[in-house]
């Protein structure tokens, strides 16, 4: 059937939620069926109603969606885009000062560590997108633990050992890589930059790291997979949809198209409440008139409902059975966080874990992979379990030290997620290559100096973890003793030079 | 008999301590003899001695205060209004800023979480009444300490259980309510807002939220349980006069107005020093001349005396007996604070207890409650009578994972008290609603996230407590070494735009 | 022998160190000779050569110093002094300041604790003045944690206790106080305030509180005893002199004068290097010529051989009986810091030690007072010695709450030192008086929160003392992840009003 | 062979990596094919191709450098100064603030600690020199860690003690030595001051201090040995060489100019990362243009290969006998971390480790010397091997106390090494001179404040160190409740004054 070219005017007609149309990549869609149903919010897509939302759109939705979720009927065909009145952008301040920014950021030479990259992204992202990856759940206590939780693990390193060829390289699930961790899932990855999740794909093949595909990439499955070089090693994540088909047929397409493994993530029934997250989107979308009513009790039911359709809640131990049965990679469950559930794993003959917060994303307050690890180990050992399963852990690693005091504590490998995501944002591909190749760098060095040659002879000899499983909070201080102690200070220099 | 109409000029002859009197809401009363017996201190009477107090006076005395406690005889009747000379107000560049903020002040769709509600509160609030409200004993350790124990609390979530329905109501004292916390008695409700405690009782009936009733509300008993809706269930927090038929009239009227509950305090033999308070006060009565003469000695006895007419610091086990004669409501004790007296509780068959610090106004440096909770259940599952009487706590919550951890730790409820006044004095009635909304969204996720499908199934397993009891106090550090060290910096961006 | 009387002009011509006069008080002396022995350097004496030192000397030596210690032959007589040119005072900003900030001064009835006083003092005092008593040993690591030890240390409050009358009078070595501290040893009073010590001792008489008489007062012995009310208690405390007849005689005097306690200073064999001072002093008379030659080797041996003859450094166990034999007082040590050595105290019949580290002025990281104290009770009840030996502490005590927790440790009573020169320095005997008054009004109100009526009743369970003993020290913070974490913020203010 | 004399011009030609010609002390250089071999990186070197290097040049390089590492056929002769043009300075607004400090900086009289020496210093060195000297590896937490480890261990002082008279001295290897500590090896000594090592050298023999020497001093060997006065004890410091050759000339040299300890590095089998240092040093030769290429892949094998001629990363214990076999010096290995290689060291019959970190530059979150000190002593007394081995500690120590409490644990000395180099950066030879002074100062008082008579007695019972081995890492806090915290404050000052 021949569709008729559709004109701007056209198109804003249907500005409201009782008609809601608009134009994405040139062609135009009736959404407003869809309005309650969008994961992020009606207002958002009202924002656009009548008008282009291709810029905004492009970054958060994989190229396949519209053709995934919405109905044939829907998509109303061509629009003349030269009809389209291009929107006046406002001059936008913050926008102008990180344009400047991103002109006078520093070379991709001057990081020295991933903190730096995730430095520079903090200044040259959007703000939005800072927000998105950067946030954690409620207090973000949880987030911030998972780095600083590794402060708490000593080294006790060895002396007099030839160290002069040191081999990093080990295997996850059977497959050798070159370094023991790999790149975890993570979602949204145009947000950062406009190449999107390929971008790791590639750096991950020039340095031998696994990468795990994310559910929600912004990337289609197939173009990451495409991305692909040789025998490089890909493992795909899974959010569980409530209908097991489009679950079955998401694991099956990625069984057929080579990945290594299935890592279903078990620790997001809901999705958690990332407030830095709510409050930017807030700014963007929200007006400032001042409400009093009391609409809100409303408004978390719509977000409650539309977050179910993608993620199921009732996902159960009674469901692994079901997994088997449709695909012969390794399961793997991401997100585990007490022993007790390490032991039913095994009981369930699941080959690994992760150990795993979500990035502090989910629950505040929930502890460290590291520290759950230093209690899984021991138990597992107790019981001569040690071989029966690969425990990997993610969250807060930011220098090999991390990850080599992980392995010391038993863990096969670790995931590394935002550090290469700002590394991607900041300085794209390059910024990954590099990020890797310090890892290396550190790792190597790390090796060296605590005395060992391959990753087999890490041990829980030496690090000296007495320091995890105590969660020190300091008595508050009286700002009145405080505010009246004079410090001591350095000699002074006169004030004018005695030349 | 046929009172005469007073003129502004009648009453501002009567200035001063000698004859002292004042208008309120068109009235004069002579408080010449109560001026010594005022427990804010007759300096803030003298302030309007011969003028209309009447907005001083307003939020913090119910209605029916100068009928309780003034002698008829000293109501001299009413003033003709037009002859009162209006008070110029000084120009306060303060309240005129304050009044920019309330302008200028967030929706309430910006709250996310209950500090949100603190924060609006503290800069559209006046400053006497956020002193109030906010200030804690002495240096306010244990003002801060009730909040930050909760961080010493770890989760330890289950993963892999349905948890699609989650339940979170239960019972408390027998009555059902929606979620386990309640809104504890917090006093002078008016200063945040001119409708006072009804509209916490209001807010409470859209959530199935139980309210605490206090003594020294701005709202008269009366009208806050006329407030309630259907079958709305309240309880009546009680200090306890040193005339017992004060009290007894006070207790029975309650429970013929229907309270279920009387939570009796034991934590304020004498009402605490709060300094902050005391300071802001100070900056609104006091004078700026300097007085270093000793005359501060007198002064403390005159409010030790006041006080003592309104609580009584003869309070003891013996009283008991005496309460269970004047009523069928359940008598809870309301501020225990060590074990010891938990078990003498139970020997007086008290049916429930709160353990509480009085949310940091009382004795600082007294533990937290959830720190005496963790005390406690260990103790009486040892004794086998967990289950002889109810266990409360209040103090210091701020998120629905802090009441989460109450529960598991042997909690069968908390208390919220300063949070919703934040919110009410914020946003009113509307901001309470929301407040509520917000800790249900949080307490599902809650639950969810840890894999618990009611609150019957919280226990001990799912926290790690060990951080609780440990007081850390850093050792000083030395401020020579910290001002030379020269902290690692980002990568620089370059001065100037490359552009 | 009638002595002339000198000009200005003949004092002017011996300014330097090879003769060198003074005037003090209109009286000329020559303390050329002296000029190597003074405690305080020759350096600050040169300064005044030729010139009336008058201003400088007061405050920091007792009127009978010059008797004391400059022979007769050296007292050269009276001086004309209107032939003396007044010195011509340099313009100094920083002392205009000072008086500005004197004449702004709050009012003492804004003086709600005893930080307030120390805030007050540091800015209305000299500076020499407040680094002087301010100032601790080293890093002032001990200085602080004496304040901060007793935030270890946490209540466990007694609830349903009769309390409306508390007693908080006891005894310490047999004298009968109304509260349980005294005024313990500080030198130099008159560097805060004129008057010096007498002022400490009629502010202790009002509030019936025991006075320790300092060895380096600026008023005389005398002085301070004549200025004692009625039966007062007052103590000596005693630096021992090299030279044991001077000791003897002052020792014999304070007897005769009524002294109830000799208090040996144990913790000096040496005084401590306070770094602060030193800096300040150095402002005060160094020159900032830079000089870069070595002669600092010399230098430091000249105020050790200096002080050596203040203080005997050989002073030990083997002295004690001597003091028994010149003294019927009860001989006190002052300055114990370890269980080993209370013992020894204890086999040397000693009725009482003062468990302390000098004001943290002597031994930087020697511990707190209170937590020698939680070591030494339960040793001394183990060996059932608990009785024999009267225990006090000193050192950060600055709330009453803090004294309860010593008296719930063991300890007899408190000393409390620098708080009250603060409030001399800042409001002269009122301040002491209101400072006191404070403390009793804490004091009061800390025994009804924790349920005792009297001070025989505190004892060990109604605190935990668990955090006492533990140093913990924090692992340092890498900084870049610190400056890179982007904190959450509270819903913003629209930055213009909507009004 | 007679050389021509070269003209600036010639050597201007020169000015590339294909031929690098650079002028040093006046003469000519082809470092052509060194450039791949320099350590520092062949960037620095092509800064000055074709120019005068000697300013950069001197500072790291010992005099004997070009002799011993370039071949005389590299060696072109002599240049003509007079053709060769100045270079003209960019003014540097940095370093003319720079010589703006150094124009008003303190006295050295006015030093009072090490610390002083430290803060001056970071103000006056250049930026790159202060960089190599105050950076650590990775986030510096060991480099902090060193010294705030001192402030977990408390005194438990003794009272009267006959202290009149203290001898600090001791002897370390057998030699005899005036107080505990020793100059350790640093490397560059004339970073911080042109005449390099041999003022330490000097500043030792004036205080009957032991010096150690390093391998990358920038004075040569024989300087430094030819500074030394009498009988003054020097050691040495050794990075193994891969070429074993070059190794047993120096050690047999050095024993042949009379040193008497031969300490091996041993946690150094390839050099720390640094990025202080290495941020530094890129502001100096890096370029501004951003680069996002990989090529930093390659770049850092290049450093790592360089570094490998240097220090043989495959020294084991299997080389000891080695060592003993080309000396007779006693052999110390420098850099053991662990109680097990003390053990193994003791089983090798060597006299003496120094328990060390590399001062924090090596691995980062390598515990203190004094950490494992802690653990070492009560092993080896375990085993009654206590005597068998001397154990040396460094890192961390800026005050005689930090000395002290290793003694009391078991060190038989300690290695100071920056305080040294910043004293000397600062003030030269009489800054080193005085820093040793006030250690002797401290170390004095330290003794009778903690009253023992000699280095001897020093022991366990004079400390209490269980605090050492808690590695705290404090929870991280809400920033929410932090912000809306409102904190006590002291009484205000009125704005203007009354008078």
């Amino acid at each position: 059937m021949q569709q008729k070219i559709l004109t701007g005017k056209d198109i804003a007609e249907h500005n409201n939620k009782d008609s809601c149309w608009v134009i994405i990549h040139g062609k135009a869609y009736d959404v407003t069926e869809f309005l309650p149903e969008h994961p992020g919010g009606s207002k958002i897509i009202l924002k656009y109603a009548g008008k282009d939302a291709t810029e905004e759109f492009e970054p958060i939705h994989p190229p396949d969606t519209l053709d995934k979720y919405l109905d044939r009927s829907k998509h109303l065909g061509q629009v003349d885009m030269s009809t389209v009145t291009a929107e006046e952008k406002a001059l936008d301040p913050d926008e102008e000062a990180r344009q400047q920014r991103i002109a006078s950021m520093p070379g991709l030479d001057q990081c020295f560590n991933l903190y730096d990259f995730e430095s520079v992204a903090k200044r040259v992202m959007k703000k939005t997108a800072w927000a998105y990856y950067s946030s954690g759940a409620d207090d973000e206590i949880t987030l911030r633990e998972n780095h600083s939780a590794y402060h708490k693990i000593w080294f006790r390193p060895r002396i007099l050992v030839d160290v002069e060829k040191v081999d990093m390289s080990t295997t996850m699930l059977g497959s050798k890589c070159e370094i023991p961790f790999y790149v975890t899932a993570t979602a949204l990855g145009k947000l950062g930059n406009p190449e999107g999740e390929v971008l790791l794909t590639r750096a991950a093949a020039r340095h031998g790291v696994i990468q795990m595909i994310p559910t929600l990439a912004s990337c289609s499955f197939d173009e990451i997979v495409d991305a692909k070089k040789g025998d490089q090693v890909q493992w795909l994540q899974l959010y569980v949809n409530k209908d097991r088909e489009v679950t079955k047929k998401i694991v099956q397409h990625a069984e057929k198209r080579g990945c290594k493994g299935l890592f279903i993530t078990v620790d997001a029934p809901q999705l958690g409440r990332r407030e830095k997250d709510m409050r930017t989107k807030f700014d963007d979308v929200g007006s400032n008139v001042q409400k009093t009513d009391a609409d809100a009790v409303d408004r978390s039911q719509g977000a409650a409902r539309a977050i179910s359709s993608f993620i199921d809640p009732s996902l159960s131990w009674k469901d692994i059975p079901y997994f088997k049965s449709i695909t012969k990679m390794p399961i793997v469950l991401k997100g585990v966080q007490r022993v007790e559930d390490v032991l039913k794993a095994i009981e369930h003959d699941i080959p690994a874990v992760v150990l795993s917060n979500h990035g502090g994303r989910q629950l505040d307050t929930a502890p460290s992979a590291i520290e759950i690890l230093a209690e899984v180990m021991p138990e597992l050992r107790r019981r001569n379990l040690q071989d029966r399963i690969e425990i990997y852990v993610d969250g807060g690693i930011r220098r090999a030290s991390d990850i080599i005091k992980a392995l010391c504590l038993g863990a096969k490998g670790v995931g590394v997620g935002r550090p290469f995501l700002y590394a991607m944002s900041a300085y794209g591909e390059p910024g990954v290559v590099r990020a890797m190749q310090l890892l290396k760098d550190e790792f190597e060095m790390g090796m060296r100096l605590i005395g060992v040659r391959s990753v087999a002879e890490l041990g829980p000899e030496f690090v000296d973890a007495r320091g995890l499983g105590m969660h020190s909070v300091p008595t508050p201080g009286d700002s009145l003793s405080f505010d009246v102690y004079d410090r001591l200070v350095a000699p002074a220099f006169a004030e004018k030079s005695k030349l």
